[in-house]
């Protein structure tokens, strides 16, 4: 397992800036002041080099949503029910949550991926089965995860990156479902970008004040307890993760070994990503970040990786809802640069000289 | 022409608040924590409530652009020549404009209106000539325009909003193409909402530190050659306004008079918003600002107006690009309103009590 792990890894390149001054020239002459597309114009160049061309194609889309338990939800540090996690996925296999509508309005296709979640299910064409675990372990009183579990995670979703290359995909998206899992990715981005738990710690779900205050109690004392295993991010995942979190770390890794960009969806999906860089820094480059939660501390999060969410929504969903959203922006500016006249073909006049 | 104006006028309702205990309830009873859906919810209930409806359709979706020259072009206010203006409507016609790809994107349908362009344009199937002028006067010398040419420009584009709804369009969005036109732009927010012109005055197409002293000396002489025609919105649209930014405010006016929001494109367009609110203040109720636009000032408008634009992704292009690419937005409000699962339905637990 570790071979397998430690060989997508070492695949992962780095991508080819010599292409940034075609695809500028290119933006520069489409019949707009320069620069004018802002933001559009960035993602279109960003991703012409991420994928390595100079004509990147309108991409096909896959959401994957991992889900996943979590022991330490027996500490009542969310405002639902652990039951709710299973509950969701089957809302999810019936096409009613969030996550359906936006994946459908956006053109992308949808696999539910079940990691961790402390139920059995049936087999459904929408459900991969990929469960190493009935949920982790509680970190506040361990290792979430045994670095064995962790790694076998983390390559279930490397292999669905590759898969989904193989059969023609272009642009990945994450999402997850998972009560509790703000308190698991509050306490990777603690560790692994040495944020204060107090000022990162949100209500999730929806826990009033006093709530608040207990769980930023339970992820102080998961890191305390795990502080002798947090030496590698490798560690650090398998002590204060959880299953959906190394089954999008692992998606993301194995989509950038093939040069495949990844839409990061919110909160849980960037501790994830955090993970992922943190194991490979090259991994940036092929990573857009789709928006802005509401949860408490994703700003300082965004400000500690130098990225500007596409999307700012004020979500709090998770699923890959935000992913879905940002991949209508990201497919707009690739429209923009392929389908816009250029100033000779046009007979558009430049500035003033 | 004055007894239809105000007719129009008079016809806007204000919009019916009681529908929103209804329209939350359903958003509360979607299957998601309450509230995480953040700016799309508020969006959904924005838009039911201001067609009137608690289970408001997908909408059927059409972009203006409204095309116009500006006498104060010869002041060189801009980057662009005048010419550009209509070499940009060519453009548009051709498909090949930035709002041709992103109204296609969007799925709306796209009409380019001649308000006031310096040329004679043959016939073209997407093209309505309601040409006022060629262009308006130099506002630096005298009013851009007469008080009976601006009432026309804003009956034109009211007729074109009720005729879009004869024709079943339930969503309109603004754009417009006029070389020069932030700077009246400009002076119509400095005058309207009081704000001081070296704050709001920008770049616009790109024009360098000296054209932009330059253009705020413009801006300001302009105000003060005008000052004595300042006393009502319609006296100040006329003197500092402009054909494009007069039909949009028309179109913004009759859109709301049969109760069909408007989504609000950048800079110039809000100029045309603020003056529709001045003329009625309940249009608001009907305005979704679609995006913060990167020319200098739109941040400090839009916080006179208390609105929180859907989108910030640095556009300073104009055209209705960035209400094309909110509408997407707005659909996706309405699909997850309309076809996510409820708690109920779909057999998941709620929040701990």
């Amino acid at each position: 397992m570790f071979n397998r792990f430690q060989q997508i890894l070492d695949s992962i390149r780095p991508v080819d800036m010599s292409l940034t001054a075609t695809v500028q020239a290119h933006l520069d002459d489409l019949t707009k002041p320069q620069g004018s597309l802002g933001r559009l114009e960035e993602i279109a160049l960003k991703y012409a080099i991420a994928t390595g061309t100079t004509s990147p194609a309108i991409p096909k889309k896959k959401i994957f949503c991992f889900a996943g338990d979590h022991g330490v939800a027996a500490e009542g540090v969310s405002a639902f029910p652990a039951a709710v996690t299973p509950q969701m996925v089957y809302n999810m296999l019936g096409g009613g949550a969030a996550i359906n509508v936006l994946s459908r309005h956006t053109g992308a296709d949808l696999e539910v991926v079940d990691m961790g979640v402390n139920h059995d299910f049936a087999d459904h064409p929408m459900l991969r089965q990929l469960k190493v675990a009935y949920g982790s372990s509680n970190m506040a009183q361990g290792a979430a995860m045994s670095l064995d579990d962790t790694l076998q995670a983390i390559v279930a979703g490397m292999k669905l990156a590759l898969e989904a290359r193989e059969q023609g995909y272009q642009l990945l998206g994450t999402g997850e479902m998972g009560i509790a899992n703000t308190t698991p990715a509050t306490a990777l981005y603690a560790t692994l970008l040495d944020l204060p738990v107090e000022s990162i710690t949100g209500r999730g779900t929806g826990i009033d004040d006093k709530g608040l205050l207990h769980k930023i109690d339970i992820i102080k004392r998961s890191i305390e307890v795990n502080c002798a295993n947090l030496g590698t991010p490798l560690e650090t995942l398998a002590a204060l993760g959880g299953y959906e979190i190394a089954g999008i770390c692992g998606l993301i890794l194995g989509a950038a070994s093939v040069g495949m960009p990844v839409v990061v969806d919110g909160f849980i999906s960037t501790s994830a990503a955090v993970c992922a860089i943190k194991l490979s820094c090259k991994v940036s480059d092929y990573l857009f970040f789709s928006h802005l939660s509401n949860e408490q501390g994703h700003r300082a999060v965004m400000q500690k990786l130098g990225a500007r969410p596409i999307l700012n929504l004020d979500l709090r969903l998770g699923e890959g809802t935000g992913g879905a959203l940002a991949m209508q922006v990201i497919d707009a500016s690739l429209k923009l640069y392929h389908e816009m006249a250029t100033f000779s073909s046009a007979g558009v006049s430049g500035k003033n000289s």
